[in-house]
């Protein structure tokens, strides 16, 4: 069988905007990329990252159940897609589910949550599973939208804040009501900066909503229980519904940072806040460490919402019909995975470790290089899977780029895809007197970040030393 | 292995809306049903039938690659797998995709929507996959939306319609136009009520598009050539923008009926027309005749839709980021299967025409059966998976629902769940009078519908012949 997959060269297709390339950038350019590398956004598996072997396993049993006679799988493999697929109408992954999701994995996700949250009640009442989390965040705010002009729903959203939030929100038609993080202090949460959000947007929307991602995306910050409190005390006295994306919360590598929940920090807060406070918080497959971006799925959970708004809730879902199969199946597996003494148990730890730990080790090495280059600072990352380093790109550059009719950051972008086939991402203003930024998914094979920061570099250098006449 | 499969009674889980079994019907009434049987929409895998193993098999070595080395499984499974996996960015079902779907999955449909059209060319760049035609369909209706009042948009819709319908128009702010099909005609389209209809909204609001499912849902109606024409003719005349929902295009079953496209008549019709119509058309793998429901994809092709429209198609499947991986690569196996030659084709093509062969028998079966009883009449379905008959239920039945407050029909259908354990689908009032419909799928095992023939037979002639003062 090894012929099958022996001469077949490994073909990767990249999507990269059409882009005319132009004259070389400098004397000397290189231009000859074998492939466009694209670190703009969180795609693990594309970038080569190896999906984890008891969620396939299972799922590929799930799929073809004559394969719980194969012996070559393992019991706990074999015995775990079996309960599944009882967990399936017509044990079956063809099967409709209810919109909410399969009642078996929605009780899995609850008792997950109490586990990581030391024993904070959790109802599989209260969670929702979606086509992931963007697709929950969405229900939620098409909820939460409504009324015209001074009564439109307004959302207090970071600074920068998620790449796909800006166009989510407009589609929802709420106003977003920007609140800026602290660049110069690892894009901490500043609650004075919502309270001057909230105060600039009067008289243009009313704000029902605080959006956060924690860990940040694509700060890599992550909060500790004061800046949490902090948070929740200003949502319950402004009464703001608040919306946690906590996609990354099983991605923090900063050396002695941990993640807490909202949901925790709330209910340990006493019952004076607990009964205060509304609050919906998203987890997904595709941004969590096991990045199965293609099966899609996600889930939310409301923690003190109103029965008749969780009735909507449900009510948009179906629009979806129902949640693909096997990404609810997923989930389950991410997060009730195989326990010591399970014969899986062995390999799949080892797994989860090394990629956590090449994610930690991976940031670590792309901070140093970008700190080394000449106008470019960078944040450490705590968590998540992004670095936002900031350019400082000289004078003759800007004009250049304005000449064209382009941001200075887009400009350089570009210029960067063009010569060496790096597609970076695209940064926010915001915060740091709108000098631009980019972003870059660390989550990577290690080889793979080489050639990345090796790109980078070269390009970089080049354009900061190059006769910008030339250009 | 064998004993992991034994002992494990199978259990069927079944939503069930919440009601409160009343006192028996009559003396002598069985409640004592085993599971209940839910027959109101289609879902042919948890009513038993088995999925299609050529599909699963390779899906489940797309998901786990390693069975690529399982000599077991056919080689054509194994290099189809191979060659999909190749069709992924970094060979993974775990990345995402363009948000139209892979581009390897729309060539494939292009290319077998040209080889069941007789050549009429397809493109694959008017071609968007999506988590199912339900939510291609959305997307449509919500670009076709807009404007308030006697200029809000207008969308011209059958009675009866698929039960799913009414509420995704709502949901998109659009307004339904009902025109009724003929009813005493096999549910037969008739272009002079689509002309009544389009007069009836004037002032209401502005009709844009035409919606019409072919094979009809719930009706089992299948337009010949004559009828397609007309209605294309229509649409051109009236310049409607045309949704067609061919979604149970594979189960065509009716003795010398055969599906024919909206899209090919257009094409032949000539360019005068071929020029004038816009046409989107729909295509679900829940739906098929494969009916994988759980994996959730579907498409729409666009015919002559202006380019500025197809990218607003694009950015608002945006929004779902990606379509599920393992949904758009059953596409590919259901729409290019195994051909005569291959180690898959014997089994798949007797797996396919056995479950033809029970759609067809089920049919017929079921409209025997119901139009021996007294009080129903039944249209025979020629396509699709439903039957939809007429009860016309005795006035004393009718009062008493009036007295509950109740339609009759829900009554009806309220009163089987309760003392049958057999949940049927709504009908909806419209072209008969007013006087109420049931829904049945019919894509079930036969010793199933045996069962749903024997519980609603023994339930209705019950009903029938009851002292109904003591209903």
């Amino acid at each position: 069988m090894t012929s099958l997959r022996d001469g077949n060269p490994r073909v990767r297709e990249i999507r990269v905007p059409t882009l005319c390339v132009s004259e070389p950038l400098t004397q000397g350019a290189q231009k000859c990329f074998k492939e466009v590398i694209d670190v703009s956004s969180g795609d693990p598996h594309r970038a080569g990252m190896k999906p984890i072997t008891f969620i396939r396993q299972v799922l590929a049993v799930c799929l073809y159940p004559q394969l719980l006679e194969d012996e070559t799988l393992p019991l706990d493999v074999r015995r775990r897609a079996q309960r599944l697929l009882q967990a399936c109408d017509g044990e079956s992954l063809g099967s409709y589910t209810a919109s909410s999701g399969l009642p078996h994995v929605r009780q899995s996700i609850a008792e997950f949550i109490m586990k990581r949250d030391a024993g904070v009640p959790a109802y599989s009442r209260n969670i929702f599973i979606s086509a992931g989390a963007q697709r929950a965040l969405m229900v939620v705010v098409k909820l939460l939208s409504g009324g015209e002009g001074q009564r439109q729903t307004g959302v207090l959203t970071p600074r920068p804040c998620p790449h796909t939030l800006p166009a989510l929100l407009r589609e929802a038609g709420v106003a977003a009501v920007p609140y800026r993080l602290a660049g110069g202090r690892g894009w901490a949460v500043d609650v004075s900066e919502m309270q001057r959000a909230v105060r600039s947007c009067r008289g243009r929307c009313e704000p029902r909503a605080l959006y956060i991602s924690n860990p940040g995306n694509p700060t890599g910050h992550v909060q500790d229980r004061r800046s949490i409190q902090d948070v929740l005390e200003f949502a319950a006295a402004q009464r703001l519904v608040l919306l946690v994306d906590e996609v990354y919360q099983d991605s923090v590598h900063g050396q002695d940072r941990e993640f807490i929940s909202y949901k925790r920090v709330l209910f340990e807060m006493g019952s004076e806040f607990w009964q205060a406070v509304e609050l919906v918080s998203f987890h997904s497959l595709s941004c969590a460490t096991v990045a199965e971006c293609g099966l899609r799925a996600g889930y939310l959970e409301a923690v003190n919402m109103d029965p008749g708004v969780m009735h909507f809730v449900d009510t948009l879902l179906c629009t979806d019909i129902s949640t693909p199969v096997p990404g609810q199946l997923a989930l389950d597996l991410m997060l009730d995975p195989p326990k010591p003494g399970d014969p899986s148990y062995g390999t799949h730890i080892q797994e989860i470790l090394l990629r956590r730990n090449t994610l930690s080790h991976n940031a670590q090495r792309a901070l140093g290089l970008l700190r080394e280059l000449p106008g470019v600072s960078c944040q450490p990352a705590e968590g998540g899977i992004y670095l936002y380093p900031h350019l400082q790109l000289p004078a003759e550059i800007r004009e250049r780029a304005q000449m064209l009719g382009m941001e200075a950051d887009a400009f350089y972008r570009q210029k960067l895809l063009e010569e060496e086939g790096l597609l970076v991402g695209a940064g926010q203003q915001g915060g740091t007197g709108g000098s631009p930024h980019l972003r870059l998914c660390v989550l990577l094979p290690p080889e793979t970040l080489e050639e990345v920061l090796s790109r980078l570099r070269s390009f970089h250098l080049r354009l900061m030393n190059a006769d910008i006449s030339r250009v």
